[in-house]
């Protein structure tokens, strides 16, 4: 114990945009806690940068406490256990939790609710940050509890070579679903028609002509829509909805250069008047009961072949507000991860 | 028949933004067509004014096709049967409809979808217009079916002194739960308390300062939202909601002015995410298939003394732009009917 140091990255100060180099600050020779009952010592392999955080990370009212600057940032990892006073874990086991920090080494209560015991002979251990972890859950709740996706439906995912949205296009395709990607370039959307979506926008290429070219992909009109991404993409989705559409509100990321800002701009709310609509916002916490449900379909899924999933990984804890400045800016390509 | 000439109002041209003086022309002397196999000749005995009529004069796109410059204007009325060539109506029946269009005699089809024929002995054939009929109907199912609200819900609800607010005000109310009502005028609001609103918000006079005082009167935040007006007080809602909120949109009524127009404004789409609520847009006409429980279920409230209802009714064919120009401006206390 007494010789391991920690690394680790605290919020130095709030971005007043996107954040940048000044926003994080690297902690290195901090000492580890002795463990108290109950509690294991983790060494982190794979930690996760998402969307999600960008919201923690400013004093706006959030579904969760913010971090404050001086605190260490919040993120989900996966380690193996190197000492244990847990019943439940043993040395050599892995463990993955949405509250591991952006740290190499972290002291985690072993009954915690969200720790979990990754099997590394099913799958990789990084999946547990990925297609069976957070985002593949969220995909699938957001497209079968949320926006209760019907075979036939014209399905719209943004960010749609994300963690989640890769995740989301492949199940709403096995569904029967005619599958729409949105994405920054067009090496995105070549692979995502790889992966089996039907049909692809590049969002960055249409600009101002963005509300046309989605009416072009989707010509009988947005029946439901995977929104990862809020602004300019749902407004081009909001113009093109189809009578009983569904909107499963997941994330804002095109909003992180200005979070916690007033978002200024065209207001289209009456399109769900109009089309009979509804919009509707989601955490994958709030499914917390059906985890092991959503867990099995994924599973077989990947079982079966249906479910590719793409890693954009970087190395070393150096690299992680580098890694989330890119996820944030869509420079990643995958689910970004950083290997430690 | 050939004796009976008719007076109607046709529209004039689109208005720019709120309706006035040159939007209709009043036609007169207009000839009747002979009756055909089936239909009946109805004499105009209440019509209706209704905020959905904004949306019909434009060319914008709508729910429903427009009334173009020439055509007949739209809406609900109430009649008697004074010509028949049907089965289903014979002279002496009341007749109502939300196709009757502003004119003082309308030639229908007696088997046409949503005629109905109108037992003047259970209820004032007016109702028909309103408590007991496409109104009270909207409350019910924006209530029942798309907020789904339940005992304990505080249910914030705008126009709440107009005809559906009304009714949804008393429906909830009975249903056990806080009901909030928004309103523009103090006298409103004074008669929202004696039908049982426990609290209310005057909008005109909070100004600025209407999602602080959405605040105040929702401590706990807003479980549900009847929205008759969005713009500005469904902001105010946004701002409040509480976790799982539900928002029935059901009418535009703030957007009359500039109706078509780009609506500018703050965008608080991420309320629902962090909030974990739903929007959802909704038409009478899309439940049809449950009319029948809406009905009894009224024709109940009212028959125990939970439903009061109040109507403004002006005198005369020739007030039915001022009638509908005074709805759209707030103008009106209750529902507004005008009496041929």
């Amino acid at each position: 114990m007494s010789n391991i140091k920690n690394r680790r990255w605290v919020l130095a100060e709030y971005p007043g945009g996107m954040p940048d180099a000044d926003t994080f600050r690297l902690e290195e020779d901090i000492a580890l806690p002795d463990l108290k009952d109950g509690e294991i010592l983790v060494a982190a392999r794979f930690l996760s940068v998402d969307p999600y955080m960008r919201g923690r990370i400013s004093p706006a009212k959030n579904y969760a406490p913010g971090i404050e600057p001086g605190q260490l940032m919040t993120g989900g990892g996966v380690g193996e256990v190197i000492e244990s006073r847990s019943g439940k874990f043993k040395v050599g086991d892995f463990a993955e939790t949405m509250g591991f920090g952006w740290q190499q080494f972290a002291v985690l209560d072993g009954d915690a609710d969200g720790i979990a015991r990754v099997d590394a002979n099913l799958a990789p251990i990084e999946s547990s940050l990925g297609w069976l972890g957070m985002p593949g859950r969220t995909a699938y709740f957001g497209l079968f509890h949320v926006a209760q996706i019907k075979p036939g439906d014209c399905v719209v995912i943004s960010a749609a070579s994300g963690a989640v949205g890769q995740v989301a296009g492949q199940l709403a395709k096995h569904h029967g679903c005619r599958t729409v990607a949105v994405a920054s370039s067009q090496a995105k959307l070549d692979w995502c028609a790889e992966i089996g979506f039907d049909a692809g926008v590049n969002y960055r290429e249409a600009g101002d002509d963005l509300p046309a070219a989605m009416g072009m992909a989707c010509p009988d009109g947005v029946d439901v829509y995977f929104d990862n991404t809020s602004g300019p993409i749902q407004d081009a989705v909001m113009l093109n909805l189809a009578l009983g559409a569904r909107i499963a509100l997941c994330g804002t990321i095109a909003l992180s250069a200005t979070f916690g800002q007033p978002d200024i701009g065209l207001r289209l709310n009456r399109q769900l008047l109009i089309n009979r609509s509804r919009m509707q916002g989601f955490l994958v916490t709030d499914f917390a009961d059906h985890y092991d449900e959503a867990n099995q379909a994924l599973a077989a899924a990947r079982n079966a072949g249906h479910l590719e999933f793409r890693e954009d990984v970087m190395d070393g804890i150096e690299a992680m507000p580098a890694a989330f400045l890119k996820l944030l800016t869509s420079d990643n390509f995958g689910k970004q991860l950083i290997k430690i």
